[in-house]
């Protein structure tokens, strides 16, 4: 890396993996600094968790999407990081950017947004800041509360685990087809795979139920993609992955099929998709499809982990290598 | 209102009553919504304090300013909120985001900045997200612990409590005359007037040490410049405030006698100032002065909480009326 180098051109993972080596790390940290949140100890065995993201308007909010879809999605990237660990939010904080010719009610749309957003998963909305941009910036911050023993890890994966996810993958993958390449997705589905990005939801209830079973031995969600999710629970676990099926809603299966493409890009290269993707003790496995049953959800089992540390896709025998790709802000990796 | 009004219309003060009314309040919230941080309850008798705020670069930080001041100082303006509610900073979460072609140096430095200054303060800089933008916003989130009954509101002020501040004001209106207007500074008070922007300090133990005494009704920061701290307070606590000594600053008064410039112009109407402004029980005056003194800091008394809810300055006897003016993002209010 050139000393005068570009955010662009080293892209987001190299650039944080160079800030992480500047910080101080906080002495005895329960959460790793590579997993989806940040945690503190409390004394009394619990930790508080917090969580900031943001989408800024301009690359992050397609057409078609309103104020308030904006402002409740943010408040859904963040609580689906909290979710992924087991930890319920309880607050919400915003932090939006707004150029001074922004209409009002825009803003109190978002606000509404915001509001409901965390009502949905129980949480509220207790505070935030507004600024004078010159973009329009959504931003916020989750806060939440759980017990340091129930905590998901990114980094607890061992070689025979099963991996599973939550729901289906290649919604999100159409969706951008739609919206940014000009696809026309059948009109049947074309409602379900839009609000896939316009209204996505937080795998909260899922999160809790599998934090309470003790089976699941490394988790994270999945908003830069499946194949991002694989190879960063790869990278903090120390372990590769084996997939064996390929775990499509079946929006995508139509979708691919209709169109000509192929499922496994839909479901793996997608991105800003909410599932929780994780890994169960081989023994656990029924208690954790129990415990999703009980929340009306099915869990996909989707294969498992392996000691080779490699992330491969096994079709008809056929091995394939899933490559590191995936929603990035500045630059594709590798 | 029109329905389409703009945000720069209605201006922030006004925006921000209007999302307030939006929301669903959470119930008993410890620390109410128009304060300058968000509590949480934790059952063991402390709340879990948060706070985020950002910086634009192109509105909010001026020339002459590095990236790693413009981070350490979103540390201090956050830092600054927890201190006035007499709260320990434990973390901080930065929130940045980036155009593809900014030097990945900038954001170390700015990296550099986030961990120096929550060092500083004998915190963690614990996490943080990063995106691309279209321009350059320097965002954070902070968090800290307290005890539920030491926490200083804005909105225990009584009449014939004593007004106070922790230090003279002045500096950044003077900074801002010479980085926005062209003023030119008498060269010996140049660097710390410049410094009172670039490298200002939260009155974190000050805000500490407070808190311990039990002897402050209400505080607040002035982050706003110190005429919107005391109708914040004002409005807060439903009282007014009677100034009777201008607490400024040795260089204010020597910028504003070189410049011509009242000098209740540069103590009133400046802002990014991270005093604390609080009020006193009168009984207790003398012990909030000798725990400021543990720390380092002498108070300045300046005046007093009146029933009559007025905002005056009374100079050689003639009383003025101190307005609603200062930072802000999008008008002047009034």
């Amino acid at each position: 890396m050139g000393s005068m180098a570009t955010v662009g051109e080293v892209g987001e993972r190299r650039l944080i993996e160079l800030m992480m080596e500047i910080l101080t790390p906080m002495p005895e940290q329960p959460i790793p600094p590579w997993d989806d949140v940040s945690g503190l100890r409390l004394e009394d065995g619990r930790l508080a968790v917090l969580k900031t993201d943001m989408l800024v308007w301009r690359t992050d909010v397609p057409r078609g999407m309103t104020p308030f879809q904006a402002a409740r999605k943010v408040v859904v990237m963040n609580f689906s990081d909290l979710a992924s660990k087991g930890v319920k939010p309880l607050a919400f904080l915003a932090s939006i950017g707004i150029p001074r010719d922004m209409e009002v009610e825009a803003v109190l749309e978002m606000t509404r947004g915001f509001d409901s957003g965390s009502r949905e998963y129980g949480a509220y909305m207790v505070g935030g800041d507004t600024n004078e941009a010159g973009e329009v910036i959504v931003g916020g911050v989750a806060f939440g509360l759980a017990d340091e023993r129930k905590i998901m890890r990114r980094s607890g994966a061992r070689p025979g685990d099963i991996l599973a996810t939550t729901g289906g993958f290649g919604k999100t993958a159409a969706a951008f087809k739609v919206l940014l390449e000009g696809y026309e997705a059948p009109r049947d589905i074309l409602k379900p795979i839009l609000d896939s990005v316009y209204m996505p939801r937080a795998r909260v209830r899922e999160g809790l139920a599998l934090a309470e079973t003790g089976a699941v031995s490394a988790s994270m969600d999945s908003s830069d993609g499946l194949a991002m999710s694989l190879h960063d629970l790869s990278r903090s676990s120390h372990v590769g992955f084996r997939v064996e099926r390929l775990p499509a809603s079946p929006e995508a299966e139509e979708f691919g099929e209709a169109l000509g493409i192929g499922l496994e890009e839909l479901v793996f290269y997608g991105g800003e998709e909410y599932e929780l993707v994780f890994t169960l003790k081989p023994e656990l496995v029924e208690t954790a499809r129990r415990a999703l049953r009980g929340v009306g959800c099915e869990m996909i089992e989707m294969g498992e982990a392996t000691k080779e540390i490699q992330i491969t896709y096994v079709e008809d025998g056929r091995k394939k290598t899933i490559k590191p790709l995936g929603w990035n802000h500045f630059k594709a990796i590798e």
